[in-house]
């Protein structure tokens, strides 16, 4: 045995004690939301209906660092801080000489990188006496993390799950079930919006902004209820930063320095800001040079396809108007396309950050996301989750360009989780069935 | 936050280095192997044409501690040391003042403990210069297991996995085929064994001991194949003797004292045997005191119900005949059975050590065992394996008993895998369908 160890492990009392804010740090204020009617900015005012106060505070903060609650600590502690690990094997298997590290959040209640925001979101609507949340979910993490979140806050869970989903993949229906939610599969006929859209596209898969607005006209609707959304918004994007704040510590801990490219998936852009925002405060406060690269599907490419624009951030129009790189609110992608990340959008911060050329882009093919999945589950044991091949074959491309084979370069990837329920796609992939859309 | 912790890791280079042995430790001598031919004690040489020198050696060997080969720890530390929880939450939900400890194996390549044999047997095979293991699979995790273990040493892997869970669970194979591993549905037209069961038997779900017959007659008419099995023999439960030497360490760290009670599932063995018997070490060596519970299913109950005597290890009587608890070799669980543990026979070590009252048993209804993993997974953010739910259920039926709210006990839980593949079974629960068999 080597002296070289493969994971770093940070104890449970150096979990971060703050969150972190992008917005203080960008070069150019972010441009904010408008309310659709009025065109103008939104205020507080407009996001009451279906946010606690602290959230609406958090969306709107200027302030670099929020204090993590002790009460939400404690339930991080379950699972966090999650191990940052060196990737021998996969190095060995990519013959490169470069150091990979992937920070891996797939160990998760849920396997994936959700509950990081879901266990806020659900705190802080407890604390403002909230006792319902609703939400969409397109695949289910998310609705899964809300569902366990809320099971520990002691809030009732209901979820929109996109229907094509709930049809087809009934682990995720089954693990939200089994953390205590109520799934509907979306679009329902038991909401206004629901009706409306099922008597307009009556064979439709659903899709994400559709969930989002049945979530919304609930939560709108009963005082008792609030809304919760799982990634895009500044409020999440702030709950993921302990990913990259522990990713930091741990290479310090490694006797590592920082990395020179950082690879993340994008799909509304919550796991790409939680990974990378911090090592961007790194490069705007202290100078530091981190290559930052949003790996984002081809079936569903915001960044590098969409308009930077102010679009709602669902089907219905019921959100403000978000200024993001978007396909439009009512883009539905390709059925054939496994990977997750379906989002029309991307989160307005990393939206801006893209535009002020903070961090780019790179649109990936499913096969060739799942391809590297598979080369990174052999070598390592873990199988990554589809969305997280995106990050995978980002990587795997970039190194395949380099010259000197990678000598001296420290990569780091994020695997936002595990692919334990992403089976049957890379069944598809390994029975040559899957196919590009 | 408070000062307690909730996670004890290890670091890695405190992996154990040695295996730990039952055999010299038992007041008695189990009863050897017998040839079934001759009736007398079976020899290396009955075993040759399907195992590796080295893993004979550990089969039969009285030796108490065997090192563990620097190129298994170097494949064991992806996910080992696993991790010690104290299950602070779960302690709360049951009301109890016991102090309640889990052992996770549930974050391995596979989810669960089946690595921790299936690296070293492939190393093994590897060194004796095999090319190719055969062996049998149930619900899939010690065909996955095999699977991946290969995949590292650079050999082929032949799986017969038993027919009913290849049809109705597909996720386990596709787990199996992303790893690489060839596999078959058992019993099947390509070998002789199978083609007379089917024949027998047309309709039969197949069984583990079947899968084991077809397995075993492929690898022994295959001169660089050999045959692999992930439970029952004396040296599986060796090399899962790093789940118990691990946990011994970690109660340590935490600063707590030896359990008073020890809850493990117990299907063939390897698991309860891996996590226990470095505790019957400490009580046989040491004059320790851990009470140790078997809980195994009602609907496959070898020990509460069995016979100890000597049977076959599989449907076809190929191998030799094993001292053990056994419900008879042509043994099949009720179909309504979704929780593991099918084996019709236990490892004769658990089986001596239970016949001389080194442990005790209990039989679990399914339905009992995931009433407490629902509970486990709503109070943890796990949600446990069908078979890790029926040590969790011993525990709570315990606890239940236990005077004084538990106070002052220390319980050791071990959660042999996670649930994700499992959660079909979770929703007949969720739903009512469940049914004791």
């Amino acid at each position: 045995m080597t002296d070289e160890r493969t994971k770093f492990l940070l104890p449970e009392d150096q979990l971060p004690t703050h969150w972190y804010n992008l917005t203080p740090d960008l070069p150019t204020a972010p441009p904010p939301p408008l309310n659709p009617a009025t065109k103008q900015p939104a205020g507080p005012q407009d996001l009451a209906a279906i946010f606690p106060q602290a959230l609406i505070e958090q969306e709107m903060s200027t302030e670099r660092w929020t204090p993590i609650p002790d009460e939400v600590r404690e339930v991080y502690r379950l699972w966090r801080p999650s191990p940052l690990y060196r990737a021998r094997r996969f190095e060995q298997a990519l013959g490169t000489k470069a150091r990979i590290y992937f920070k891996y959040e797939g160990a998760s209640p849920v396997g994936s990188h959700k509950p990081n925001s879901a266990v806020a979101q659900a705190y802080f609507n407890k604390q403002a006496g909230i006792k319902r949340l609703c939400t969409e979910t397109g695949a289910g993490q998310w609705g899964a993390a809300l569902s366990f979140a809320c099971q520990v806050f002691g809030l009732r869970c209901d979820v929109w799950q996109v229907r094509s989903s709930y049809e087809t993949k009934p682990y995720r229906r089954i693990q939200m079930e089994t953390f205590g939610g109520h799934v509907t599969p979306s679009p329902s006929d038991g909401t206004e919006i629901g009706r409306q859209l099922r008597e307009k596209f009556p064979d439709t898969p659903g899709s994400l902004g559709m969930a989002i607005s049945e979530a919304i006209e609930v939560a709108a609707g009963d005082p008792e209820a609030n809304y919760a959304l799982g990634s895009v918004l500044n409020h999440v994007a702030l709950h993921q930063s302990v990913i990259g704040l522990e990713a930091l510590a741990q290479l310090e801990l490694a006797g590592e320095r920082l990395p020179d490219h950082l690879f993340a998936c994008a799909g509304g852009g919550s796991n790409l800001a939680g990974l990378a925002f911090p090592f961007l405060h790194r490069n705007l406060a202290e100078g530091a040079n981190v290559h930052v690269r949003a790996c984002e599907p081809d079936a569903a490419p915001s960044l590098t396809k969409g308009e930077y624009r102010y679009d709602f951030g669902d089907a219905g129009g019921f959100t403000p108007l978000l200024k993001m790189f978007t396909l439009g609110a009512d883009f539905v992608p390709a059925a054939v396309h496994a990977g997750g990340l379906r989002y029309h959008g991307m989160s307005p911060l990393v939206s801006a950050a893209y535009d002020q050329k903070l961090l780019d882009a790179v649109a990936i093919k499913q096969r060739e996301a799942f391809a590297s999945g598979v080369l990174f589950a052999r070598a390592e044991g873990i199988i990554p989750a589809s969305e997280s091949n995106h990050a995978i074959a980002g990587a795997v491309e970039h190194l395949k360009a380099a010259e000197d084979d990678g000598e001296g370069q420290v990569i780091l990837i994020g695997i936002s989780g595990n692919g334990q329920l992403d089976l049957p796609a890379y069944a598809d992939f390994l029975s040559g069935e899957m196919i590009d859309a």
